[in-house]
């Protein structure tokens, strides 16, 4: 749960690193995009910011911000029907991206948010620059944060059915509840 | 036909549009800038410059840059086997581009290239500016030019298969030669 004032707050966060990247967003675009706190109601440590540039039957391009020491919670992309499941190029714009994938655990920078060990149990650490990028087939176990600075990147991938990913932690919930008051 | 040392100047000419126009890109992303003449021989009338960001078996991902006044010529993407053909979204990064679709015929502030009335049928001018975008479904006839400025763009789609689009020129060869000599 997640109050309106810092939604709309965030929201306008997200859009300054966006421009500050060098992105040309229209203001339709930054007042369409998605704070998402993972129904933890921590959004500084567990949370993303999304714009959807496009969404179709068969594609889906999204820039995601991080804010500085932010998270983006362990997940993958299930089958869906006859669909293998989303398979997703992410490719970074701006800042330093942390990013972890199944492999031998080498967390050395990054870090796992604090009593949330259990939640996040792929530890191979890639970290990745602007213009460097990286495909994730469907149903690859991943999870990705920021450091100082925050960072903004492009997700590229097939048709995006987010409320349908699967996450580590059983506390998260997908789409984000606003509290109007 | 183009030669190395005019298909290596238009690759830098292209990376330093993209560059000015806020993207970061490797030195070996310059490097692989596809420089496409279409087999006419006159690249700065009819010609793009296209560097492949994702190219999987379900989503292409490219960023297209255009000199002043070059034209992107007609064409359409056709069913490939089980495929209903390439779904393709074009979004300004930096620029005017003069975008046409089938429609009532508005050309006014584009222009066909010279001497070429016959391989453009299609007159419905659409002007987009940075952050406009425009969805193409399979078999939709376009094409797109730049005036003074030049312009750079993305194209969103699914798997692309260049070599099979279709042209309204029948001098058209979609992939380029090069004449190492």
């Amino acid at each position: 749960m997640i109050t309106r004032k810092e939604y709309e707050w965030a929201q306008g966060r997200a859009a300054d690193l966006m421009r500050t990247a060098g992105l040309r967003i229209s203001e339709e675009e930054e007042k369409s995009i998605e704070v998402v706190d993972f129904g933890l109601g921590r959004l500084d440590e567990e949370g993303v910011q999304v714009l959807t540039l496009v969404q179709t039957q068969r594609i889906s391009v999204k820039v995601l911000a991080l804010f500085p020491h932010q998270t983006e919670p362990e997940h993958w992309h299930p089958p869906v029907a006859n669909d293998p499941g989303k398979e997703e190029t992410i490719r970074v714009i701006e800042g330093t991206v942390y990013f972890f994938v199944p492999g031998p655990d080498s967390l050395s920078r990054g870090f796992i948010p604090k009593g949330k060990e259990s939640c996040y149990t792929v530890k191979h650490e890639i970290v990745m620059k602007p213009s460097d990028q990286i495909t994730l087939e469907p149903g690859k176990k991943h999870w990705f944060q920021a450091l100082d600075g925050g960072a903004v990147m492009f997700s590229f991938s097939t048709i995006a059915r987010d409320a349908l990913d699967k996450f580590t932690d059983p506390d998260i919930v997908r789409i984000t509840r606003i509290a109007e008051s």
